[in-house]
């Protein structure tokens, strides 16, 4: 549900406040576990993880220093003190096998060329007996009232883009029960998170229809144009069909997708 | 998510058997109420209705007075006798205003071409205060793993064939609450009831992604082929498409709609 450019940060807070129960609710780590968050990026997911589970020790992994950087002002000023940051890539993972004995992935696999690898590498360092949680979203779960095939070419500029940078699946989150499977972790468990938005309901309507789905595709709207994979009436065209799921009479629906898998 | 040849009540069994908690749990009439089920078919959510409030008094109408003759050896043979079958059109009820304190539509708006008319009626012989409680499928809701263009286009033969016979909508579900709100419905509340199935779920497998979707999409071929929305190898490779769904890397996603409304 990230990447590219412009109002980023903005999104991605508003995000993790409309969907933080939906999402981390039935996350809660036992005081003194050792939990790996890997792909924390600006730390959107990691001041409530922390927070939900405020004995565990968290380390928070991410690939890009200036992300981490930004994470660990916010965590820092939320006052949260059971995280420790580190700069490191998941497929070379600083840690000694079977150190931790939780993992937390979220709105990562997305990104990657080889999601089942980066699943392989983190099974090294989870200990026999530990668990993976693993949050996706999925682009394809998307749909709403209107219809719109120019809302859906919108849509679908995103997923290309995501594909066409470094290889990532923005439909990834239908597949986490097969992908944890093939990666050999027991007892997978997917629990899908579905979003629905109509008028009765105007906060979720303006902090996720408007402020994190429509907002994310508005943002790939010069990617887009100058990748030739939309001309410019057309993407506005859809965008402003996604806003018009956003009156009184639109419907938005979006469904994530949260898995749980245990390492034998 | 009925309608057309073959195999039809079985199906209709299999989805009930399958959805009764996910779509029933929650629909309780208190005693002595009057409840109308408008379209009742062939007694698919007949007999769970009824259970489900023994003591409430059940009208169940349907147009086609083959369906309600089924409808009613289904009933009777469950030993279910808290139910009236009555042959009536939605838009002519052969019933006094508000005479109903609550009314239950499932799997019937979506075969009509004014839905929006039809809930005028029903709320007609409602009560004031009095429910109705609507469910309906969405075909636009379904997407699986592994994706298939030609598993989209056997759908949307579907869809389409759904149009064509008397303007119904498949993708209705999504619409129900601008429709109960356009009808004056108060208090519109939906939930939708999402559909997962991955292979660690082998009866959902078997009875909703094989037996009840899958089978209800091939018991269109032939429609569709004579219709000449597909040829047959392509219609054919799409139902395969479906199955492959049901393999133990596959996975299936399906949302019904279920909307609670008040009369003013």
């Amino acid at each position: 549900m990230h990447g590219y450019q412009g109002r980023e940060s903005e999104r991605l807070r508003d995000q993790a406040g409309a969907l933080v129960d939906l999402l981390h609710s039935d996350t809660r780590y036992p005081p003194g576990s050792q939990v790996l968050e890997a792909g924390c990026g600006v730390g959107a997911q990691t001041i409530t993880l922390a927070r939900n589970s405020p004995h565990a020790r968290i380390a928070s992994v991410d690939i890009s220093a200036d992300s981490l950087e930004e994470a660990r002002t916010r965590v820092d000023g939320a006052g949260i003190t059971n995280v420790e940051f580190r700069h490191a890539d998941i497929f070379a993972l600083p840690f000694d096998p079977a150190f931790f004995d939780h993992i937390f992935v979220c709105f990562v696999l997305e990104h990657l060329s080889r999601p089942l690898d980066a699943l392989a590498k983190l099974k090294a360092v989870l200990r026999p007996g530990g668990t993976i949680t693993v949050i996706e979203g999925d682009h394809g779960s998307a749909y709403f009232h209107p219809e719109s095939p120019a809302a859906r070419a919108a849509i679908d500029c995103l997923v290309e883009l995501q594909r066409a940078s470094g290889g990532g699946n923005a439909m990834i989150g239908r597949q986490l029960y097969p992908l944890l499977s093939a990666a050999g972790f027991d007892a997978v468990h997917v629990s899908p998170r579905m979003v629905y938005v109509d008028s009765s309901r105007p906060d979720l309507v303006e902090a996720f229809t408007k402020r994190t789905f429509t907002a994310m595709v508005e943002g790939v709207r010069e990617s887009a144009i100058s990748a030739g994979l939309a001309r410019p009436d057309a993407f506005d065209a859809g965008i402003r069909d996604l806003y018009r799921t956003a009156e009184s009479d639109g419907v938005f629906c979006y469904t994530f997708f949260k898995a749980l898998g245990t390492k034998r």
